[in-house]
C-alpha cells in the first residue's frame, strides 16, 4: 500500500457545477369556486442555476435569490392555480429566468399527493398513498425546457404467474431454480417527455393516467420469467400508448417473498405460506426507449437516478 | 392544450442502458485474530453490467447471474477481510468482471457504519452513528475504475459566526437581512479519486480521516457569509490536503435555525431561543474541482445525485 | 440542588413485570384454493407472559421458549388460515399456553396491510396504503381474554366546515379565532371488544369495516368547532353502530394547514393557498366509551398507548 | 360465527379519560453568556389534562388553552434556560397548572439531543446521535408529580461472551444452541424517580449519566447467557448506584446476527462473517425494581411502553 500517484493534481481550486434554492416546499391548494372544493397536494423544491461563483469565493451575495424568496414565489404562483405538477414547474421556471437576468436556468421538482373524496363528500378527503406523482423540469443555460414526470412506492404484487429459471451457476450459487414464485416491486418509474410534447402543451394529467395504467395492466398481465422481463413489457406498453414520451427509466427492487420450510413441522406449503424479507432485495434497473433515441440526457444528470 | 405534437416518435421500442444486482447486503465482519475483536460493518449493494438483453426481451436468463450469487459472493469475499470499503468493492467487481466473461463492468457500493469501543473493552461496542461513510466503485465497459467515496448524515452547527446580507429584493422577498444566525447543515459530501490514487494503492482511510477533519474544521473556523461560502472553504480545505481527490461535491441543507419572536411575551430573545425547523429548508449544491478538471465525470451519472 | 433523598430506597433488586418474544414476523398467506388468489399481509409479534425469573437472574433457559420457536410457530399456524388478525392472534395465544404449562398468558399483535385487486385480476394486487389494521389480543394470568382492535395512519382533511374559537386568552397567546379552516388528521383509533364479543365469535371483520366507515363518515359530516368535538362524534358513532365494542381510544395529530399571508405580494388569499407544517402539531386524546364502563383497563397498560 | 352477543352494552355514550396540546416543540436554546456557548437541544410535548367535557361534547372551547399558547409557552419559559429536560418540564408543569385553575394536571414530555464540540471550538458543534435523552413528568389531579426520565436507541454489541442454550424444544424447535454469538441490541431503558428525589431537587443530570454509565458497562462486562441475563445486570446495576430510582424498565430488541452458512462455498466461518438481519427480531422487556415496590405506577400507562 502506497500514497504516491503518478502525476500531480492541480493545487489550484475552483468552483464547479453548482446550484441552490428552497427544497420540499408544502403546499396545499384548494379550489373553491363552487361548493365542490377541489384539492391540490404538492412538495415543491426550487433550485436556480447562474453565475454564483461571488458567493462562494467571496460571500458576496449580490446574486443569490434568497431560498427563502423561493418558497414564497412557490405559495404565490399558487395562488393562480396549479391544475398539473407539469404545469406549476413550467410557470415557476418561467419566473425564475424571467425576473433575474442571470438566473440562466434552474431545476424545479415536484412530488403530488393524492386525495379521495370520503363518500363524494364536497370537501372531505382522505388520502389516498398507493402512490406519489413526481415531476422534475430543467431549464438548461440555453433555455431548453427539459420535463422527467413519474411515479414512486407503487408497491405490486403477483401470488403466481412469475417463474425464474435458467441463470448461469458457480461456485457461490445456491439459489434453486422456480417456475412458480411471488413477483413483488416497488414501482419508480420515470418518463422523459419529448421536446414537441413539452412544446405542445400536452395534457400532463392525462398522460399520468395513462402510463400508470399500463404500467399497473403489464405487471398484471406478463407472465413473468424474470423481473428484467416485466419491466421491459412495462415500459414498453407505456411508449407505445403515449408517443408524447421519449423514454422511460425504472428502478425496480425484487421485494422477495421466501416460501416458508414447514416440511420441518410435519406441515407442506405449496406455495402458501411466504416470509415477506426486507433486505437484501433484487434492484433492476434499465431505461426502455424509442429506436434511434438520443445519448443520455442531460437532465437525468440532476435526477436521484438510476443509470 | 393540446395533445398533438409535431414529430412522429418511433414506434420501435428498444432496451437502453441497463443494470442488476443485490441491493443492501448486510455484512458484520468480525476480524478476531487476537482476543482485541474488530468489527467492520457494511450496507454492500453490487449492480452488474453487460449484455442482458435476452433477459428483458425473452425473459432468457442464460447471462443472469443471480442477485442471489451476488449477495453469496459479498458473504464469501468477505471472509478474507475487508479493510476499508473501497477495497473491498474493488475485490467485488475484479470477482465478477473476471468470473463472467460477458459482464462487462458494474456498480459496487457500500455504505460503512463505526462502531467505538465501550470503555476500551476488547469485544464490546456501541455504535457511533454521527455519520455514514461511503464508497462507490464503477468498473465501465472498458474496464477502467472510477472510485467515489463520501460521508453522509453529519450534522453541524454554529450558534454564531454566520451572516446573510447583501441578496437581491424582489416582489416576493420577506426575509431580512442578519449579521448573526445560527448556521446548521446535515453533510452529505463525495468524492472522486484520481485514476492515479486508484492504480497506486492509496490507504482510502487515510484520506477519509483527512477530508472528514478539513469539512468539520472548515465549517468550524469559516466565519460565515453564506452557506455557499462556508461550502466552497470546505471543499477547498480537502482538495488542498489530499492531492488524491480529483472532485468533491456538496449537498447541504441549510437547517433553518428561527429566532422565536418572545417580545409579544414581553421577553427579549438575543439569540438564544430558536425554533428548529424541518421543512423546507435551503438546499446548497455545489462541486468544488481542480483547475482544468475534467468535464462532468461518467460515474457521477449513477450516483444518487446532486448536480 | 442537592442528591439528599429523605427516605431511603430498598437496596434489594428484584424482577418486576416481564415479557418477551419475537417482534415484526413478517407473514404473507396466499389461499389458493381457486385461480382466484386470496392474499393476507401480516406483521405479527408474539410475547409470552409466565414466570420466567431464573432467566434473569441466573441466565438458566429451561423455561424460554425461543423467539425463534415463536417465529416458526406463526408460520406453522397459518398454514391453516389467518381470516382475520384477531382470530390468528386468538389461535396464537391459545396454542402457546396450552403447549407450555408455565405459559400463563401473553401479549400477541398483529399489524395488516390491504392489497386491492389491479383490474379485478386473480392474482395480481397493488397496496392500499392507506391505513394499516391493527389488533391486539392480551391473555391474563387467570386465562381471560381481551381484544383491541384499531387502525392507523387514515389520513382525513376537510377543506371547510371546520371552526376554532372562543378560547381562554393569557400573556403567551397569539393564536386567531377562525370560523373557517382545514382540518387534517392521521386517524389512529383502537377499540377495546366487550368479553361477550370475544366469546360468542364475532366477525372481526365486519366490525372492523363498520367502525372504518363509521369514523370516516363523521369526520365529514360533523361541522367541527374543534377537533375534540368531531372526535367525540366519531367515537360515539362507531360505538353506537356496533355495540360488540366497549371503548374507543383515539390519538389524533392536528395537522396543522396554515393559510399563507399573500398580501404582502399583492395578493388575495381566500383560504385557497395553504402551507402545510410538519412539527410542531395538536394532540388530542380521548377514551369514547359506554356509561358505567369500567375503569381502565388492563390491556391498555400494554399497548403503545395514549390516555 | 355470530355477532350474537350474550349481555347488552350501555347506548349511553360518554367521554372518558382525555388529554391534549402540542406534540413535538422544536426548541433549540443556545446559552451565549460567555464567548463559550452552551447548545440545549429539545423535542417537547405538552399535553394538558382537566375537565374539557364542553369542548368534546358541545365544541365549547372556553377551557381549551390552545396548543398554540402551550407551544408559544415552551419558548417563553425557556428564555430562562433549560438545565435539564426534567427540570425544564417542571417548570412547564408548574406554570399551566398555576395559571389555569381548571387545568388539574397533565404529561410534559421531552426528548434531548447531544452536541458534540469540533476541536473544543466555542460556538460550532456536532450532533451526536449516538443516543437520545427523554424524561416525562406527569402531574396527577391530586397535585402529584412523577417524573420517567430515559434513554432510547444506543446501539451496542458484543462480538463475543454471549451464549444462550438450554431452552425447551418443541415441534417448532429449528434454533441451534450456542455458545458463542453476536449479542446485539438498541437500549431503550426508563427509569422513575422516587418522589423523595424529586422533592429534593435532585441533579438529574449526573443521575442521567450514572445510569448510562451503568449500562454500557453491565452490558460490556456481562458474561451473558441471554439477553434477559444481560438486561437485569444492567438494571440492577443502575438501582444500586443511584438510589434516587424507585425502578427501571427495558425494552431491548435482540438484533440478531447469523452466521453465514460458507461451507457451500468450501469455506470455514469461525464467528467472522455475520448477516445483520432486520426482521424479526427478539423483543425482551422487563421491569427491574426493589424489594417491595409498588405496583405498576400510574405513570407507565402514558409512556409509548413496554408491560
Amino acid at each position: 500500500m502506497t500514497t504516491e500517484i503518478t502525476a500531480p493534481a492541480s493545487t489550484v481550486i475552483v468552483l464547479g457545477e453548482n446550484q441552490y434554492g428552497k427544497a420540499e416546499v408544502r403546499l396545499v391548494k384548494i379550489t373553491r369556486d363552487t361548493a365542490r372544493h377541489q384539492i391540490e397536494d404538492l412538495n415543491v423544491t426550487s433550485q436556480l442555476h447562474g453565475d454564483f461563483t461571488e458567493a462562494h469565493l467571496e460571500g458576496d451575495n449580490g446574486k443569490v435569490v434568497p431560498t427563502d424568496t423561493q418558497k414564497n414565489t412557490v405559495y404565490g404562483l399558487a395562488r393562480d392555480g396549479v391544475n398539473s405538477p407539469e404545469e406549476f414547474l413550467l410557470r415557476l421556471g418561467a419566473h425564475f429566468t424571467g425576473e433575474f437576468e442571470w438566473i440562466t436556468g434552474g431545476r424545479w421538482a415536484a412530488q403530488q399527493y393524492f386525495w379521495d373524496r370520503i363518500n363524494d363528500h364536497d370537501h372531505a378527503f382522505s388520502k389516498n398513498k398507493n402512490e406519489v406523482r413526481t415531476a422534475v423540469l430543467e431549464i438548461a443555460d440555453d433555455g431548453s425546457k427539459s420535463i422527467v414526470a413519474g411515479l414512486e412506492d407503487l408497491t405490486v404484487l403477483k401470488s403466481t404467474g412469475s417463474e425464474f429459471h435458467g441463470f448461469p451457476v458457480d461456485r457461490y450459487t445456491t439459489l434453486k431454480e422456480t417456475s412458480d414464485r411471488i413477483l413483488a416491486t416497488d414501482v419508480t418509474a420515470r418518463w422523459r417527455y419529448t421536446s414537441e410534447a413539452i412544446e405542445a402543451g400536452i395534457d400532463f394529467n392525462t398522460v399520468y393516467a395513462s402510463v400508470r395504467e399500463q404500467l399497473l395492466t403489464l405487471f398484471a398481465n406478463t407472465h413473468s420469467l424474470a423481473l428484467q422481463h416485466t419491466m421491459f413489457e412495462m415500459g414498453k406498453a407505456a411508449l407505445e400508448a403515449n408517443p408524447q414520451i421519449a423514454e422511460i427509466k425504472f428502478s425496480l427492487p425484487n421485494k422477495h417473498h421466501f416460501l416458508v420450510d414447514l416440511e420441518v413441522f410435519g406441515q407442506d406449503n405449496p406455495n402458501e405460506v411466504f416470509f415477506a424479507a426486507d433486505r437484501p432485495y433484487g434492484l433492476i434497473e434499465a431505461t426502455v426507449t424509442r429506436e434511434g433515441g438520443a445519448a443520455k440526457h442531460p437532465i437525468w444528470a440532476n435526477i436521484p437516478a438510476f443509470i
